[in-house]
């Protein structure tokens, strides 16, 4: 009997499958780089054996703090028994104070500072990092702190859309002078599994919601305590509640570009914020140093609780 | 004889000095708060006394890397004779690792990361820290490294106006769901006394220029080595020989928030970067590691030898 013949809708279906698993670069002028120096992580391919370094990479986790992300990296190397939690950790981008980045297993922990700026130069070499690796089936996944509305502090956010100050799932950005727009949508499924994770963990309230990506902390989020403030108070809460309304539950400062750009390179991705305040109730962080530190390590918890599940799940 | 009175024009003049003399806080709200938590400084108005820990401040020097801006404390301790420039110095937000801070007598010296949002954060703290504190006739002075555009690499610009990706004076952000614009206007004069400080060094070239402000570092400034780039080699020049058309000399990521807000809060503002390569001939940032440390000390030369000629000029 002849072999059957895929269909050219499942051949396509394939296409696509294989393609997602690895990472899709959107730069035909790399390919004519002899030498590709990712400048802000002080490595380079010339120098560095990228393969051999990271080719076994399938989680990233990337949040603002270097010393978070270190001890994310720690935390993951308890909990996937990788050796002692509490050791010292080597920093790999140790040459460069502007990331801190950790590896642990299959696991890769990086600081990416605060703002979209700032995060959208890690993932640019973060990418490139992980095509000259040839990682595949690779997932990103952004922990952090944010700001909540309506819901209570120390709830955990998994964003289903990040959408702009004017409550648009957008990413606008200027390329040579014009404007382009990308979809910041996020996997869906991802953030279902997140929630089930949660549920299992059973320790903190998760939910998934709409999550506001700000270009500043004090005007952009309707703060009434930054330097300049030139709206009142009840202009404020206009706007709060308008956002609640609109779905979205949190306001942080980095999940546009991240969703926008794991989209286009074919990364699965999820944001995963614990709120540390109500905005409906109060502008300044007031929490005692111990309870935030206490909410800061749900999404840790979260995430390594999902890394664990993953690599038992890969091992059957 | 009876006192001769001022005319009106003298005293709206003598107002407007004085009034540039103090920090300018566009916020009524702040009145209004018990404390003040400035949480990215971990610092707040309930556990640090900031007039005596802030009141003398004259000059304000940020820039993006903590490493940077403690070796450019160190520096100025040297210069001013403050003490040994090779000791350790404390780091004042040693609470947190968002920001580090450093006082060497009347010279505050911050790192603010990368990009407008987290420069943006660290101005609204700083400000207000001023603000607090007291502060009076303060220069706020960024140091910082950029690409240039048509001028030799480790030229230092001195910015005449910072302009957005479409080459336009202003600094837009969203506010509440709308769009404010402001001015990015930088001290005419204070550009030109760095220039005259450069011809009295007279160790580098220095000029004033305009300086683009992007908010990303690959496609933003239409570099072909990003992870995503859609653009031909081509249309890259087109851009970047219209941005040296319309008088811009290099590309950074801060100035013009950091422009703006300055301009708001009355302070006298000056942004000093070095430039580390030239877009005209390429992206990426392959200058030796010893070249690169030597350009980036220009602006901190530059900046040290303006502050010991203003306080010199104080004190006679």
């Amino acid at each position: 009997m002849a072999p059957v013949r895929a269909t050219k809708a499942k051949q396509d279906e394939e296409a696509t499958l294989t393609e997602e698993r690895h990472i899709h670069l959107s730069n035909p002028h790399l390919e004519k780089m002899k030498e590709d120096i990712l400048y802000h992580f002080d490595l380079g391919t010339s120098t560095h054996d990228f393969p051999a370094l990271f080719g076994d990479v399938k989680f990233v986790c990337v949040g603002g703090s270097p010393w978070r992300m270190k001890a994310f990296a720690q935390y993951i190397t308890g909990e996937l028994k990788l050796g002692d939690p509490k050791a010292d950790i080597d920093n790999i981008c140790a040459g460069t104070d502007r990331y801190a980045m950790y590896k642990v297993g299959p696991v890769l922990s990086i600081s990416h500072g605060m703002g979209i700026p700032s995060i959208s130069i890690m993932l640019h070499e973060l990418i490139k990092l992980l095509y000259h690796s040839k990682c595949s089936d690779v997932i990103v996944i952004r922990i952090g702190t944010s700001g909540g509305i309506g819901i209570e502090p120390g709830s955990v956010v998994i964003t289903s859309q990040s959408v702009n100050p004017c409550f648009k799932p957008e990413f606008e950005q200027i390329v040579l002078g014009k404007t382009v727009v990308r979809s910041t949508e996020l996997d869906a499924e991802l953030a279902q599994e997140f929630v089930k994770c949660s549920q299992e963990i059973n320790e903190f309230n998760t939910l998934v919601g709409n999550t506001m990506c700000t270009l500043d902390f004090y005007e952009g989020q309707g703060r009434l305590d930054g330097a300049i403030c030139l709206y009142t108070e009840e202009e404020k809460m206009q706007y709060l509640k308008a956002a609640y309304d609109a779905g979205i539950r949190n306001i942080e400062m980095e999940s546009s570009v991240f969703a926008a750009m794991c989209n286009i390179s074919g990364l699965k991705a999820a944001v995963v914020c614990v709120t540390i305040l109500n905005r409906l109730e109060g502008d300044q962080i007031t929490s005692s140093h111990d309870v935030l530190a206490e909410f800061q390590q749900r999404p840790q918890k979260l995430v390594g609780y999902f890394i664990k599940k993953h690599l038992a799940q890969t091992e059957l």
